[in-house]
C-alpha cells in the first residue's frame, strides 16, 4: 500500500491512493462519517506502530467508503491537497548514515567508506513535502548540495534486535533527499547544523508499505537536477544493507513507531563534480527510487 | 520556581517543591480536583510553551490547595514518587555543543576550542532522570565517562533570533550530564551513537525558570565522582554565551519549546585524566550547579 498525509483546509488527514484516479481517500474523513471500525488513529505515527493491522484498517476504510452511497465525497483530488511528508513529525531526529556507498565515500575525499557506522541526525524541523519549494537558504550557505536516498521507516519499538527479525521492526520506505550545506557541514565537523536548516529534509511522496518491496537491496536511486540526470545508483551497493543498519542502530539507540532512517547517497552529489556543481535558486531536484515514486523540489 | 517532573502510581505529573518540605505539589490533581482555572495544560512542555504565564498559573494552582481543607492531599512526599526528568520528553533530540570551554577543548587532544560551533544530539529515548540508576553499557563500551553540564530549555518558538532577545526564548535551566562512550564517539566519527546510549542523558533534578538564574553566566559547575571532585569549572568559562548559543542555534534550526540544549562540559572529564579514568559499575556521579541543585546517579 502507498499511504500519503496532506492537508486541506487546516484538516490534516492520510490514506492510500485512489486507483487509476490522481486523488487519495480521506480514511478520517471516512472512520469519522461512517464509523467502520470501532476505534482508528488520527496520528499517522500511531497507526503504524500497530503494524500491519493499521493496513488492514485502511482496507476496511477504504472498501466501505467504495461501499457507500457516496464514495466520491471521501476523495481528495490531488490539485485540491497540499502534500505532507508521509511521517509529517518523526520523533526523535531523522537519523542518517554517512558514507554508505564506497564511490559516493570516494567523491568526498575519503579512501573508502568507512568500516564503523556513521550516523549523524537532521533536525525534524527540517521536515519537508513533495512539491514544497525549498529555501536555498543564500544568506547561510553557498554550497547546498542534494542526495537522494532510501528512507526506511520504521513501525515497531525496538532495542538489541537481531539482523535476522530486522524486517520485523520496519513498516515501510520512502524517498528522502538528504539537502546538504557543504560549508555548514565542513566549518561545524559535527553534521548537524549543516543538515538541519529548515526545508533540509524533503520526504515522499508515499510512505510504501515493505511487502511492496520484497528486496530494499536492488532499487535503482536516480536523482535529476534540472532533468540532468546526476546520481544512478543502486541499493545494492550499500555497505551496510537496511537489516544491518537497523540491527547496528538498535544496539545504540532504542528505536520507535515513526523514526526514520536515511540509508546514505550514492555517487553523484554535486559536491563531488568537476567541477564542484552546488544548487542555485529556480533548480528542481527529482529523487526517484523503484517502486516509490519520485520525490520533487524546486529550489527559491 | 523549581519544577519537578515525577510518576506516581502509574500517573504522570509535574509541579514546584512544598517550601521546607520533602515533598512536591502535585498541580495537576490540584487542578482536577479543585478546578482552579478554566483550562491547564496536563503536559510540560505545552505548558513552557505559556512562558511566564504557566508559572503564574501553578502559582494560583498552589494558592488554591494551600487554602482548601485537605492541602495535604495534593503533596506528593519525595520518597514516594519516582522522579522524572524535568523535560521527560524533549520534542527534537537534546542538541549538545562540542568543546565550549579552552580547557576541556585541550585535555581532549585540541589546540583551542573550536572558533565556530560544534552541536552534536543525542536522542531524546537516551534521557534519565535524577537518581535514577543508568547501565555503564559493558557490552557496547568501556570507556564511558561523565560531562557535568548546564542545561538551556527552550519556552517559545523561534527562528534567526537576534542575541539582545535570546533570554526571551528560555524558560529556564537544568543540570545535564552528558555520559559519554568514548571509544563509539571516536569509532563512529559523528557523534550521535556514542551519545545516545539509553540512560546516557540524566537531566534534573529540577527546571529552574530563568528569573532564579539572573546571570547563567557566573555558575560553579562541579562533578564528583564517588565524592571525589572532578570538574571544578564555572560558565563564566564559556566559549560561546547561553545568548550566544541560542542566536547562532536558531539561525540553523527552528527552536522549540521543551528542546534542551546542553552547553559543553567544563575541564576534568575522566578521558581527560592521566591515565584516562572510566566509569566503572558501582560508581556515583553528582553535577551541581549554583542556584539549581544536584543531579545524582549510581551507573551499574
Amino acid at each position: 500500500m502507498k499511504i500519503l498525509s496532506f492537508k486541506l483546509g487546516g484538516h490534516v488527514s492520510f490514506g492510500p491512493k485512489v486507483k487509476k484516479e490522481e486523488a487519495v481517500w480521506d480514511v478520517l474523513a471516512i472512520q469519522s462519517e461512517l464509523q467502520v471500525l470501532p476505534s482508528f488513529s488520527s496520528s499517522i505515527v500511531d497507526g503504524i506502530a500497530l503494524g500491519f493491522d493499521f493496513v488492514e484498517q485502511i482496507r476496511k476504510l477504504v472498501e466501505a467508503a467504495e461501499k457507500s452511497d457516496n464514495a466520491n465525497s471521501f476523495k481528495r483530488e490531488f490539485t485540491e491537497i497540499e502534500w505532507l511528508s508521509p511521517i509529517p513529525r518523526t520523533p526523535k531526529n531523522i537519523m542518517c548514515i554517512g558514507k554508505n556507498y564506497d564511490e559516493h565515500a570516494k567523491e568526498m575525499g575519503a579512501e573508502a567508506a568507512p568500516t564503523d557506522l556513521m550516523v549523524f541526525t537532521k533536525s525534524p524541523t527540517a521536515i519537508a513535502a513533495d512539491g514544497q519549494t525549498i529555501s536555498i537558504h543564500a544568506d547561510l550557505s553557498s554550497k547546498m548540495d542534494y542526495e537522494g536516498e532510501l528512507a526506511i521507516v520504521i513501525g515497531k519499538r525496538g532495542k538489541n534486535i537481531p539482523k535476522n527479525l530486522a524486517f520485523d521492526y520496519v513498516f515501510g520506505y520512502t524517498i528522502a533527499n538528504d539537502v546538504t550545506a557543504r560549508d555548514l557541514q565542513e566549518k561545524h565537523k559535527q553534521f548537524f547544523l549543516g543538515k538541519s536548516l529548515d526545508g533540509t529534509c524533503p520526504l515522499g511522496p508515499y510512505l510504501v508499505t515493505k511487502d511492496e518491496i520484497p528486496n530494499p537491496q536492488d532499487l535503482t536511486v536516480v536523482t535529476k537536477v534540472n532533468d540532468e540526470v546526476r546520481q544512478n545508483g543502486s541499493t545494492k551497493d550499500m555497505m551496510f544493507s537496511v537489516e544491518t543498519l537497523v540491527s547496528i542502530l538498535s544496539q545504540h539507540v532504542t528505536l520507535e513507531p515513526g523514526d526514520v532512517i536515511l540509508t546514505g547517497t550514492p555517487a553523484g552529489v554535486g559536491k563531488g563534480m568537476n567541477p564542484p556543481q552546488f544548487l542555485k535558486a529556480g533548480d528542481t531536484v527529482k529523487v526517484s527510487i523503484q517502486g516509490i515514486g519520485t520525490l520533487v523540489n524546486h529550489f527559491e
